[in-house]
C-alpha cells in the first residue's frame, strides 16, 4: 500500500452454500471493517432439491444478484461507522464462490433460470457444488480419458468427479437436452459475478479463472486449453460443439476481471471502474486470507475439508496420484495450486452426535470434554473416515465407514474420539501423499468452526500428523481471500499491494493458540496409523492381495441398491 | 409315570448368576405348580468382586445354602395351593447350575469359605463361571495340551478356557496357595449341590456329572478320566497331587447322585430317601427342558447364548474344530452332549442400546419397531458380533467388534438391526460348523427373554439360518429340565419316567408362535453371510493370507492394554 496515502479497503464476496457474505477490509491490516451477510431465499437453506432425487443439488442465480445488492450494501452500511470510511475508498472487489458450480447462459451471458421461458426447469439453474446427478457422466469420462487422453487425468488425481464441470453439462445434455441446446455457453458461478459486476454481455468476454478450468474443466495448457474437441466428440458430439463456445484461455488471479460497471457502480454506492478481480473457488481464496505459502497446508474445516497447499511455479511438479488438482496459477500467479480433500470431517462427527446419539449441541461438548480426557490408543477403537467415501487420496465415493475394536464397554465418547482420529489418520495420508511427491508441509493452518471451536480436534490432528496446528487469525478466511484478490487487483498505487505475497504478509495473521504434537501421543498413532494404513489399503483396494475385501464396501452398496430398488 | 396313580411332582433347583430358583412340577405334564426366587445376598447381585481385578467373580456357599432352603420352601408354599399337592408326593430332586464353578471343600466336603478361618479369602469362595482371573493359566494349559496331549483339546473344540476348571485351581494355586493346600478337593456347584442334598460327607463320595467333568475338566474314558498326573505334573506337580484328590469316574444323568438326608427332608417338608438326580449345568437341563433331540438345536439366549445339541451315542463323532464341546452323556445318557456359544447377543444389543445410545427400555422397542420395518441388506451395514470375543468357532477371546458400510445417514435402528444380524451370521456359522461335521440341524428352539419377547430377533434369525425359529414352552427350561432329571432318576414306579425321551414328550411343550424362514430374504442374507464369512475369516486369523488383518484387532488390545498401563 501506498505510505502516507488515505485508508484504503476492499470489497470481498463470499458465496457460500446457503449465503453469500460481503466484507469490508482495510488494506493496510487486513481488518474486517464491515461484514453482512444475505441468506438465499429459494428451496432449502438456499439449495433447490427434488424429493424424487437426493443427488440433486441446484441453486437460483436470482439469489446470487439479490444476496450481491443485499450483502454489500449491508457490509458498506456497517463499515460506514469506521473512521473516515466512505464507499469511495473502496478500490477493489474480489469475489469466491463455491464450484464447480457452472450456469447455463444465454448469448447476453444471461443465466438461462432468469428468463421466465425455463422457470421451474431444474436444469436451467446453477448446478451446485453438491449437485451428484452426473456420477455415471463422471465415471465415463474418467474411462474415455484413461483410454485415450490419459494426460487429462493426471493434474486431477486419476478420476474425474461428478462434482465437475464435464460431468454437469454433460447430464444437462442427457437429461434437458432442451436447456442444453438453449445455452449459448456455461460459466462457472466464481467467472459469472465478476462479470455481471463488470457489466460483460457477452459469454465470449467473460474472464474464466485458471482455478475452476485447471481443477474442475481438465484445462491445461500443456494441451493447449480444455479437452480437445476429438475427445469430447467421444463423449458427445454436441459436447465438442459446445468447446467452441467456452474459453481459450484461463487466467492466474493477478490481472483483473474487468472493471465496475456504471450501474453496479450506482447501485451499490461505489467508484465505477474500480478492479474486480477474477473470481475463484472459496477453498482457493480461503487459502490466500489464510496466509497460504511454501510448506504450510490450508485446511478449510466443515462439514467436509478442502486443503490447499502452494509450490512455486518456476520448478517442475510432477503429477500426484490421488490428488484432486494440481493447477498453475489456480491459488496464486506464480504457484502451483495443489487441492486435495476429505469428504467427511464435521459431518462425521455431525453424523454420530446429531444422527446417531441424537444429541445437540451440549452433547457435541460433553462428548468432547469427555473424548479429550482419554489418551490416545487407550480405547482400543479405530475407524475408518470413508462415510461420504474418500476424496483424497482413493478418490473414491463408493466408500463407507468402519470401526474395528468394539468391546461391550465402547462408550460414544470413545466412539467420537476415534471419528476424530479417522479424519486425521486420513489428513495424514494426504499429507504424506504430497510430501513423498515433492510438496513438503511443515504446518497446517487451519479455518473453520472446528479448528476454532475444538481444542481436542486439533491436539489429536499435531498429535496425528506430527506437525503444529495454527489456526488462521481471520473467521473469514475466504471473503479476505476475495479481499486480498482485490487489493492485488488494484495494484500498490491505488494502495493495494504489488503481489499477493506482499498483501499476505500485511492482511493475513494467526491467531496467537497453536497446538504442537506431543512425542509420546505421536508414537502411539504412528502404530494407530499404521493399522489405519492396513484396513485403508484393504477396503479401499489399494492391496491387490486383499482384493475381497478391496471390494467389500461396494458390494455392500450394490446390495442395498437393488433390494431398495426391488 | 404309573397310570392311575396319584399326582406325582418333582422339584427343580436352578442356580443361576444371581439367584436360585426352585420349581414344583406336575410329573405328568411338565407344569410349574409353584416357583420361588431368592436373591444371593453377597456381593453385588450375588457376585463377590474386586475393584482391583474386574476379572475377578466369586460367589459365597452360603448363599448357595440359604438360597436352596428359601426357595425350595417358597416353591413348596406356592404349590399347595395345588389341589392335592403334598410334599410328599414330590418323588425326586433335580439340580442345574452355573458352571464350570469350582469350589474348594474340606475333607468333610464342606467349602472352605464356610470355615471361619477363611472367611475374607476370595480364593476360598465358589469360582464363579465367569471368573476370568485364569487367562494366563488357560492359555498355558492349551500350549501345553496342544504340545504334549492334543487329544485333551479335541473334545473342547482346541483351545481350554480361563473359566474352565483347571484353568481356575491352577490360579488358586498360584495366587493363594494356603487355599490350595487347605483344600481337601475340589468340587463343582452343579456335583455340590446334590451332594448336600444327599448329607454326602466325604469329597471321594461325590458322583462327579460327567457334564462338568468331560466339558470342563478334560475328563474322558477315552483316556481314563482326568488328564493324567504327568500332564498334570508338567503344568505344577501339585495339581498332578490334586489329581487323587478328585475323581475316577464322572456319570451321565440317568442315576441319582444320592437320596435325600433325613436332615434335608426334615427342613425343607420333604420325603426322606427320594432320589436326587445327578447335577448338571444349567445350559444343558435347560436344553432338556426345551425338548433338545437329535437335528433340534437349543439355543439359550441371554447375554450370551449357550448352544446344546444331541447326537446318539451309538455312531461314532468326530471332533468338531472350534466347537467347545462334545460329551457322551453330558445331556442326557445315550446322546452325546454337544456345546457351542456366542460370546455376546444379548448383551451386544445392551451395549448399543444402554451404553451408546444411553437409552432405556423404551429405546429397545422404539429401535427394535424401526429396525423391523427395514428390509435385509437395506441399511449397506454389515457388522462382526466379536464385542465379547468369539467363542465358537473361534475360540479366541482377543476378539472385538466390527462395523462396516456406515454413511452419513446410518441411523442407530440401522445399525441395532446390523449387531441383531451379526449374532445371527454367529449363529449360522456355529450350525454349518456341526452340520459340516455330521451333527446336522433341522431347527432351532430358543429359550430366554429375547427369544419370546422380540419378534425381529427371531425373524432375522430364521431368515439367515434358512431354519424354523421355535420357542419353549416354559420360560424356566433350566429348572424344567432339572426337574425332568428327577422325573427320570425317580423311575417309572414312583410316578416319573424310564427315559429322558419319555419324559421329555410328555414334561415340554414348543410355543404355538414359529418363525419360518421366508425365501426372499434367505437370498439376501445368504449373500451377506458371505461378505460376512470374508470378515470373519480375515479378522479372526482363519484366512492365512490376510494374516496381517488377522491380528489386528490383538494389536489394538495389545496397544490399548500397554497405554493403559503406561
Amino acid at each position: 500500500m501506498s505510505d502516507g496515502g488515505a485508508a484504503a479497503y476492499t470489497l470481498g464476496l463470499d458465496y457460500g452454500t446457503g449465503s453469500v457474505r460481503a466484507v469490508v477490509v482495510d488494506c493496510s491490516d487486513g481488518r474486517i471493517v464491515g461484514t453482512h451477510v444475505s441468506d438465499y431465499p429459494s428451496g432449502h437453506h438456499g439449495v433447490v432439491t427434488d424429493p424424487r432425487d437426493p443427488h440433486l443439488a441446484r441453486q437460483s442465480p436470482a439469489d446470487y444478484l439479490e444476496g450481491l445488492r443485499v450483502a454489500t450494501l449491508g457490509a458498506l452500511a456497517a463499515a460506514a461507522s469506521t473512521d473516515g470510511f466512505t464507499g469511495e475508498r473502496v478500490i477493489g472487489i474480489g469475489v469466491d464462490t463455491t464450484g464447480s458450480t457452472p450456469i447455463p447462459v444465454d448469448g447476453r451471458a444471461r443465466p438461462l433460470a432468469l428468463d421466465p421461458a425455463w422457470a421451474g426447469n431444474p436444469a436451467a439453474l446453477a448446478w451446485l457444488w453438491k449437485d451428484h446427478t452426473a456420477a455415471r457422466e463422471a465415471a465415463a469420462i474418467t474411462a474415455v480419458a484413461a483410454e485415450h487422453a490419459p494426460e487429462y487425468l493426471s493434474p486431477i488425481g486419476g478420476t474425474y468427479s461428478s462434482e465437475w464441470f464435464w460431468s454437469k453439462v454433460w447430464r444437462c445434455l442427457k437429461v434437458a437436452p432442451d436447456v442444453f441446446d438453449a445455452a449459448a455457453s456455461w460459466v462457472e458461478l466464481a467467472d459469472w459475478v465478476p462479470a455481471v459486476l463488470s457489466g460483460i454481455e457477452a459469454p465470449r468476454d467473460i474472464r474464466r479463472c485458471v482455478c475452476a478450468a485447471g481443477h474442475k474443466a481438465m484445462y491445461s495448457r500443456a494441451w493447449g486449453g480444455l479437452p480437445s474437441r476429438a475427445f469430447l466428440a467421444r463423449l458427445d458430439p454436441k459436447l465438442a460443439e459446445l468447446r467452441d463456445r467456452l474459453y481459450e484461455e484461463a487466467y492466474a488471479p493477478d490481472r483483473p476481471a474487468g472493471t465496475l460497471s456504471a450501474e453496479w457502480a450506482g447501485a451499490l454506492g461505489l467508484t465505477e471502474g474500480i478492479p474486480v478481480a477474477m473470481g475463484g473457488f472459496d477453498a482457493h481464496y480461503g487459502a490466500v486470507g489464510a496466509g497460504v505459502t511454501p510448506g504450510t497446508l490450508v485446511k478449510i474445516i466443515g462439514t467436509s475439508t478442502c486443503d490447499i497447499a502452494v509450490a512455486p511455479a518456476d520448478q517442475p511438479m510432477e503429477a500426484v496420484p490421488g490428488i484432486c488438482g494440481i493447477v498453475d496459477g489456480s491459488v496464486m500467479d506464480s504457484f502451483y495450486g495443489i487441492e486435495a480433500g476429505q469428504s467427511a470431517v464435521g459431518d462425521l462427527l455431525h453424523w454420530w452426535v446429531d444422527v446417531v446419539c441424537e444429541g445437540d449441541a451440549a452433547t457435541h461438548a460433553r462428548l468432547s470434554d469427555e473424548a479429550s480426557r482419554l489418551r490416545p490408543g487407550e480405547s482400543g477403537l479405530l475407524a475408518l473416515d470413508w462415510n461420504n467415501g474418500n476424496r483424497t487420496v482413493l478418490v473414491d465415493p463408493r466408500l463407507t465407514g468402519l470401526i474395528v475394536g468394539q468391546t461391550l464397554h465402547s462408550t460414544r465418547a470413545e466412539i467420537y474420539r476415534a471419528l476424530i482420529e479417522a479424519t486425521a489418520f486420513g489428513a495424514r495420508a494426504i499429507v504424506e501423499r504430497m510430501a513423498e511427491h515433492g510438496i513438503p508441509i511443515e504446518r497446517v493452518v487451519c479455518c473453520g468452526g472446528i479448528a476454532a471451536k475444538n481444542d481436542l480436534f486439533m491436539q489429536v490432528y499435531a498429535d496425528v500428523l506430527g506437525r503444529p496446528m495454527l489456526i488462521a487469525g481471520s473467521d473469514q478466511a475466504p471473503a479476505l481471500g476475495a479481499a486480498i484478490s482485490a487489493a492485488v487487483a488494484a495494484g500498490a498505487e491505488a494502495g493495494g499491494y504489488r503481489t499477493f505475497t506482499e498483501a499476505q504478509a500485511r492482511m493475513t495473521s494467526l491467531r496467537d493458540e497453536r497446538f504442537e504434537p506431543r512425542d509420546e501421543a505421536h508414537a502411539v498413532y504412528d502404530e494407530l496409523y499404521g493399522m489405519y494404513r492396513e484396513l485403508h489399503d484393504s477396503f479401499g483396494g489399494v492391496a491387490t492381495d486383499r482384493a475381497a475385501l478391496g471390494t467389500l464396501m461396494k458390494r455392500l452398496l450394490d446390495l442395498r441398491d437393488r433390494v431398495t430398488e426391488a
